[in-house]
């Protein structure tokens, strides 16, 4: 806490960060695979998409795979990776080896692809065979332009067991499934409901187009100290600092992740 | 625009700045005052309260105004103050020459206080004798604890004509009338009503706590730089840069300042 | 409880009717002015309006007024008069009795005026010469067109004291502070709030347009007959019946009502 | 339009009455199946459930089925058939005939089913072989529960072609697909945005439990005379006669309604 513009009015920072609610909401997507995985092993899992909720993913299913693959077609999202284990590859240099692929070196018994719109080529997954292939499914609240802008279905092609991940709002809207965009909306509904406490002034979400960061400024760890800061700061009256995480709280436990089995 | 995460998803950011709403808002503010004083001309005007609207007001009166002083409690914002023939003044040096004032330099016929909460003593005010004194009321929509820590009806102690300034929003939640408030209600409420177009995935705030860096910080200049940044941002598969000024505009205009006279 | 359309699905009833909240809100009135009262006691009091929280203020001043008349535009109204004592007397037989007045039948020490937009002609008020006299403000979220027809200012003409009984929803937009435009707010928003609980399919009020029954219909008894009704009925599948009646308290309790002293 | 409580005050009636929304919304799901079914011909259709928007759908296939039953649980239901050559069934004699059913008397190339939550039994449809079968998916905004109790993926057990008739909101909350959702989310949320305009006192939603009198009063007569009501009636200074239909017209054509294809 400190005081405000005047000692009337005191500035209350979240304890939440924008990375715990990045976290919090990868976690639960990483969770909903592992529970549909149910235990299974596997010799080689491939993974597409490296930001947000890949590196998650690919830390949470390690112990049950042999290799993992994180896939990005962003070279610079190698930064992104952590965990021992895990191996980066450019989405170039995966292409290359597909195509040079005597040695069998790319053979994966378990997909995920969560690169959502716009993300992976149909084509690409429709010549493995793999046992398990997981798609996230980027749809959200409905929006007719989201709805056709969304080729799930397609990629879901091959796999002895495929499922569709989808992580979705109880009663709010949200138009994607995207971990920045629930990111997104958690603070911006909590700015809303903490305006609604008495002897608040306002709430600030502390948001800024952090996908700028990554993809335009390709600066993975620029991206990783500016979402190292409080998800929110209130200026009010009173002693706030329990409510506001609670808030924060409240809205995070709405997210729900599963796998829906496709037949 | 930029391309997104993916070349599906477009980037768009706001031609409206946040120092364009900030603006706009002051203006507002200003053009109240300027219609209540009618015309009228003063010797003297003194502005209580430099950031964020004081400024805008002072150089809106300074035609009809043979002298305007801008007083403030924090010295460093005499670098928020614009305009010629302006002249900036700290509270300490002001109630300095309030107590020597044998030479008569304060005597004000007009008094203008945009404080708010927790500012401006009704003590300091009630030894002047002006012609016109208008006081901001800080309150907007009902907030029990907001309302019993305002004061403005014990500041409104003085003056042959009194008013309160007051700026609300249409079918809207504000908790104050302060500049800061409005613009934070206006950028998160458009990014409430841009989400909803079809296409949006998300639309990001670009709102910091901008208060700790002019009064923790007490850098103006670093403040006056990140308030020139686009409103928000929106993530979104089509061309809406049109529709998403449009509906900045639309929530500036459910601004409404006036004076209410005091009797 | 109820199964709905198939045993899956359960109809449950709010506890709370829509009386109960017109009783509530009437009560929260009454309070107000009877605080502002503070026990002082009065020969004659005139309250303006029996519709529709009229009748409740004047049983609440009752046990401190000799004589106390409810006076409305609308004879019918008398039917809406309940308690001993409280004498009715339509707007017409009123303005006879000021013009003849040389008993001096009429001479208010109190006056209460809840007749709201468009009631009360102020030069009625002006020739009175009251201890007490309390307007209530119909204003509440700030509205351009319905400030513009207000003339809460120019009937608080009279009176040696004088207050604006204001009636205010926390963080929540009402238009004014009638007491059915209160009603049919807390009724709206609960079946806002009960729709996002889990489980819940629809929720509906109970509204009608209610003041046609008792200004065009011209129909007290039934119009209490119909407000005799759950305030809302809700589709779902759990037991949420505690859950449904808190939503409604909660939302009564955004109500404050008080009496600001005017000068 | 008439008068309010006062002569400032007017009464506004949608011209859109509750029954004009439920039929709309019914066209829409027909339409869907309509373009679903490209103009094949089919000699038995078969739906199940003929409320609300069962009888929508019967009609609106009919041109292109030699025959067209409408199975019901309820036998009341019946009631609610319009149109020439559409047969009414009440499940027990559905049932019956199945079990007798040397004469192939049912033998359905197509079968859609809009029972929704706690409809239609599996089992009822494992036994058929139709060209095509349609269910309706009762979910709409994510709802654990209410995900939990559908069962739309069991009963897509049969078919040679099998979709889902999805009913969806753009970027608004209804908890499920069903016509009376639907219709009481789109009065409700016109309510709530006629209300932020400039002059409107409040807006009441002339809803009741429709559902009730359907399916505890078993009167179909009066449900089509309740439905046959202005959707709702606002209070207001202003004619706003125009804006207050074009606003229940946006919030209409927020619904889209559509088959996915099922493989």
């Amino acid at each position: 806490m400190k005081y405000g513009i005047t000692e009337n009015v005191k500035t209350i920072e979240s304890k939440v960060k924008v990375r715990d609610i990045i976290k919090k909401i990868a976690e639960k997507k990483a969770n909903a695979i592992k529970y549909y995985l149910e235990g299974e092993e596997f010799k080689q899992a491939i993974i597409f998409g490296a930001y947000l909720s890949g590196n998650y993913i690919a830390n949470m299913i390690k112990p049950d795979c042999e290799e993992v693959i994180l896939i990005d077609s962003q070279p610079h999202l190698e930064d992104i990776v952590t965990g021992n284990g895990i191996k980066f590859m450019d989405l170039n240099t995966f292409m290359l080896k597909l195509r040079n692929n005597n040695s069998k070196e790319i053979n994966p018994d378990l997909i995920i692809d969560v690169t959502g719109l716009g993300g992976v080529d149909p084509n690409i997954l429709k010549d493995f065979d793999p046992k398990v292939l997981i798609i996230e499914d980027p749809k959200s609240s409905f929006d007719k332009e989201l709805m056709e802008a969304d080729n799930t279905h397609k990629r879901l092609c091959v796999g002895q067991r495929k499922g569709s991940l989808k992580t979705l709002r109880s009663s709010k809207i949200s138009k994607t499934s995207g971990t920045m965009t629930l990111t997104v909306d958690v603070i911006m509904d909590s700015c809303m409901d903490i305006k609604e406490l008495d002897g608040v002034l306002y709430a600030v979400p502390n948001l800024e187009y952090f996908e700028g960061i990554v993809f335009h400024e390709k600066d993975v760890r620029k991206f990783l100290r500016e979402v190292n800061t409080p998800a929110l700061t209130v200026s009010c009256l009173g002693n706030l600092d329990t409510e506001i995480d609670e808030i924060i709280d409240i809205n995070m436990n709405k997210i729900h992740s599963f796998v829906k089995p496709v037949q």
